[in-house]
């Protein structure tokens, strides 16, 4: 799996985590509502400033974006 | 540290551990000169897939760019 595809796998789980819709992940995060669902398809590459936005409305370490999940 | 700010060490540090100069890693990994640096002084947010790149030519897991440096 390449790191786009991490990154869409950890991001859906931990927003499911959260029970949060892609739509509230993004209005908390004040970023595109088409944006959440772009990075869960894999259809753009995330910057690490979004990834910031969105790890805080996670509460999660932006590192959890990239953990290989076996 | 912001994320750009952690990404930035660990890349200067990852970069530095295999005697590469930001130009010869930008060469290898196939991406503009001037990327690295921006990169390395925080004045540009990475995407995923250019850190996929740079981490193949640094024999790194993506995910050391985003460890927090005690």
């Amino acid at each position: 799996m390449n790191l786009r595809g991490i990154v869409a796998t950890n991001l859906r789980h931990l927003r499911h985590a959260k029970g949060l819709s892609q739509e509230e992940l993004a209005d908390r995060a004040g970023i595109n509502r088409n944006y959440i669902g772009m990075l869960e398809r894999e259809e753009n590459a995330a910057t690490v400033d979004m990834l910031e936005r969105i790890a805080i409305v996670l509460d999660a370490d932006p590192i959890e974006f990239f953990r290989r999940r076996s």
